[in-house]
């Protein structure tokens, strides 16, 4: 087998959630899991995680069933991370019921050497020292080292966060969060900041209506997809980074160019794959997708957001 | 002196606002004022509203200076209606300090014959019954009445409403109005409610976020444009309504075709002139366009949501 082109560590996690829409409990999910499935469908993904002996063996081979290498996934004594938590009609923000860290709480990732050399690295939702340690454990900088975070991290870990955002190329966060970390109200400002610590992009999600990715050279916004329905918001950020670092990863692109082609329709792709994520429970909906189902949604967000510009450079009409 | 192209039924009043930025007292504004100092870029615009006798000289010369016919704009014994407002850090809500209606509470508009045949009509926010009034005056129907409304007229006059609703071609509505009027949570199933009253087109203001324009056979998605000071937001709505129906009466277009290519366009010059309203208390950044400017900051919006999706049907690529 081929090595991989992109790693990803992060959480794998049994959920239970409560959503308008209704209940599931102990569904397999995690950042590293919506991640690595969601790209899973554009290239070759490592994922290095930690899950406890009572891991579903169905679970494991619904990893290997796409694709995924699953040599970093670590079996631990104890239980398997497991998270509750609670969507109101407000699905932007899910409250937290209950966090066992289980296995999580000593979680060391040790890279296998075969990983050391990925091209893409994703650094999903964990403490940031371990992100660090990830990073360290490299044995070549990957062309791209994209990293999310979260509140947590912001309060208990700010230096070791900025030390991190430093050393990536790439940050995706949450508005608040953006503003959270940067002091600032507005979001531009805010991502305005982010870049000045030598970041070469920044991409803020704003939920149900879309994200912003804020380049060096560029600014480039795409709307969520309209839906009747959201049933599960839980891992659409991470299926959004998926999608997003898939693309860039299946047409080895990076955050250097400065005209961001490759990047707009990698922000796109992440939409799409967000907008499946939320249509059915956990990964319910991520699982069942063809190429051509994404290549359909991806037409749907083309109809969605493209115009013809008025062409020949005469302005727009007078009457 | 040729026809007006839109005419245009709201409010002119002088606003006092305060915002995070400052202070501003008795400003010129009003849906009308927004909506017409806008559209004037596009076509010549016709005004149909009432001011006190203290309304100055300044202001009424200020319309003309922008082409805009001010045969409608009816002075009436009294003062001229107030509105006093706080934006506070969240600057998507205002807050009313004081409102007084002086002569805008016996409005009753009574079109010039001249009026009666402007091929676009814009209703903007007020009384559902005046809304309809001003409908039924018009000697021919135009190809396009468009309206606003508020939580107000949904409150205490609904069924009004609902009755206009149903003889207009498009809705301008804000979201939180959309989801109130229809018992909707989610924004898509608002608009498909209200498209099944019999509209053609239903713009979803977002605020910050941007707008959503559904049709019955595509729906448009154009993001607000990322700044890092919101200086005023008083009138960024009528300012968006000024720009699309301005540019549409500009190219002559209606809500009938089916691709919305001129829909589209006049989405995002509506979210231009929004851009600009919001950038200045009041009408200061609105009222010092160049063609120049606006063309500019069109192509921003073209280089903020384009991208070039992938040619000749080919699908994305998977490694």
């Amino acid at each position: 087998m081929s090595g991989t082109a992109i790693l990803v560590v992060g959480s794998v996690a049994y959920d239970t959630v409560e959503t308008p829409e209704g209940c599931r409990e102990e569904q397999l999910g995690g950042s590293a899991t919506y991640f690595s499935i969601a790209s899973s469908y554009f290239v070759r993904v490592g994922l290095v995680a930690v899950v406890g002996r009572d891991f579903k063996k169905s679970d494991h081979a619904l990893f290997e069933a796409h694709g995924i290498d699953t040599s970093g996934l670590e079996y631990a004594e104890g239980a398997t991370f497991r998270w509750s938590g609670l969507y109101e009609d407000d699905l932007s923000t899910a409250i937290t019921r209950e966090t066992q860290l289980n296995v999580f709480s000593d979680f060391t990732p040790n890279l296998k050497k075969v990983h050391g050399s990925s091209p893409y690295l994703f650094l999903a939702n964990i403490e940031p020292k371990l992100q660090h340690s990830v990073l360290e454990q490299m044995r070549r900088r990957p062309r791209i080292v994209a990293c999310d975070t979260m509140n947590l991290w912001i309060d208990i870990s700010r230096p070791d966060l900025w030390s991190l955002i430093e050393k990536v190329d790439a940050l995706l966060i949450n508005e608040s969060e953006a503003n959270q970390l940067t002091g600032e109200r507005s979001m531009t400002r805010a991502a305005n900041a982010l870049l000045e610590r030598g970041l070469k992009a920044v991409v803020v999600k704003r939920g149900e209506y879309g994200v912003v990715l804020f380049h060096r050279s560029f600014t480039f916004a795409a709307p969520a997809y309209p839906m009747a329905t959201v049933v599960d918001p839980t891992g659409a950020g991470d299926s959004f980074a998926g999608g997003l670092l898939g693309y860039l990863a299946a047409v080895e692109g990076s955050f250097d160019d400065t005209d961001g082609d490759a990047m707009r329709r990698a922000v796109v792709v992440g939409s799409v794959m967000a907008s499946f994520a939320v249509e059915g429970f956990g990964l319910e909906r991520l699982l069942c997708l063809t190429p051509r189902s994404i290549d359909d949604r991806f037409d749907a967000f083309v109809n969605l957001t493209q115009f013809h510009p008025i062409g020949g450079g005469q302005g727009l009409p007078r009457a």
